[in-house]
């Protein structure tokens, strides 16, 4: 698989063991996960914006309304630096500064413009809802024309992106290791409750069988990273 | 309880009933929180940073290795901005355009700058650990001058703030309620696992009593809410 090669602005420094620039690490990091923040710059004044996003191939996607302050100003293509990140775990050291978290992260950076072509914005809105609800297009409605006229869909090619990672137990200074300090791991997840039925529901309508990946209890990231291998190779799902 | 009054810059536009200005209900997203996002601006690039951080009154902590690049380059001041993020749930609707999420969020604007005074840089490490692992720093050996001295705290005063908030359930066109469509709400929250102890961890060492907030199974959100009020107000803890 390709990597992306590290400039001044993207090369990992601090811990820099941690630094990944193949795809084979940042895409399923990306991939596994629901929201980005996303940083421009406006008038010099530093802004970051949660939103939901996707990829296909080596450039990420995210959309809102037509309205949207962010969505335009980035239309005509300004810098932008994209961040997603797992909380995989709280790492509890016996000093204060050896504390530390278990994380998957992906700083990812690349120009922000509007996809401008029409069939191609309603392309790529399809292809967020199947990234995220598997069959879930023949149960809706279709697009109506102006509800494609009052979104905006801004892509941003990953010209530059680094993945940054921590797993496994503390690590301590030697003579720490002696203390009566418990020491270890406390992992954390983002976790499907119980689906709650809209009030509204037609009766006898039945939650769909092929969103079966967000079941009680199962883990948010690894239902979408399935999602996400399924759609690209439809045969093995 | 106070409230930040919006500008341009912090006004929320698009949805603006979602939007709210008053610390009753900043201060508790952010509370709720271990990771931020903290955007700046080097040379016109913007960057994002995801990052543990605390608050005390109306000022938001974070730190690091002296090494930092980010750090390195927020001691003089600059202008940043924090954004915090809790997703609560996937909000499925009978048509793709009302498909939404379910959030809490809060978008806070300041200037960070470096806390250069020694005692106040040591009090609010000490404020970091005490906000996440109450009781902890009776267990932990105390903090060494020279990991103090590699460590850079950031401060930024709230200037400014909003919060934008979504919950319930889908809100449809009216005529697509007649369809049979799966709709409803999907919670997702941050979920405590069971505590992995350190393999180094010394015989017979427990996990600690007042840790009993990260018991299996619990939320994030939650915990970390209830350990940062009883940090105000302890005789209510």
């Amino acid at each position: 698989m390709n990597a992306y090669t590290p400039t001044e602005r993207s090369r990992v420094k601090r811990l820099h063991e941690r630094g990944k620039y193949d795809e084979a690490t940042i895409f399923p990091i990306l991939d596994s996960a629901f929201i980005a923040h996303i940083a421009y710059v406006i008038d010099g004044q530093p802004f970051v914006t949660p939103t939901a996003f996707w990829r296909e191939g080596r450039t990420l996607y995210w959309h809102g309304s037509a309205a949207s302050r962010m969505l335009r100003f980035q239309e005509g293509g300004v810098p932008a630096c994209v961040a997603v990140t797992h909380l995989d775990g709280l790492v509890l050291a016996r000093s204060g500064f050896h504390h530390s978290i278990n994380y998957r992260s992906v700083m990812a950076f690349g120009t922000a413009h509007l996809v401008s072509d029409p069939r191609e914005e309603s392309r790529q809105l399809d292809l967020f809802v199947d990234r995220l609800y598997p069959g879930r297009r023949d149960d809706i409605r279709p697009n109506e024309i102006q509800e494609l006229k009052g979104t905006t869909v801004i892509a941003m090619e990953i010209e530059e992106a680094s993945a940054k990672t921590r797993s496994g137990p503390p690590k301590d200074d030697e003579p720490d290791y002696a203390l009566d300090c418990w020491a270890g791991v406390i992992p954390i997840s983002q976790i499907v409750g119980e689906p709650i039925a809209d009030p509204k529901l037609k009766p006898g309508v039945a939650f769909p069988k092929r969103l079966a990946g967000y079941a009680a209890s199962n883990r948010l990231d690894s239902l979408l990273l399935e999602n996400a291998e399924a759609l690209v190779s439809p045969a093995l799902a």
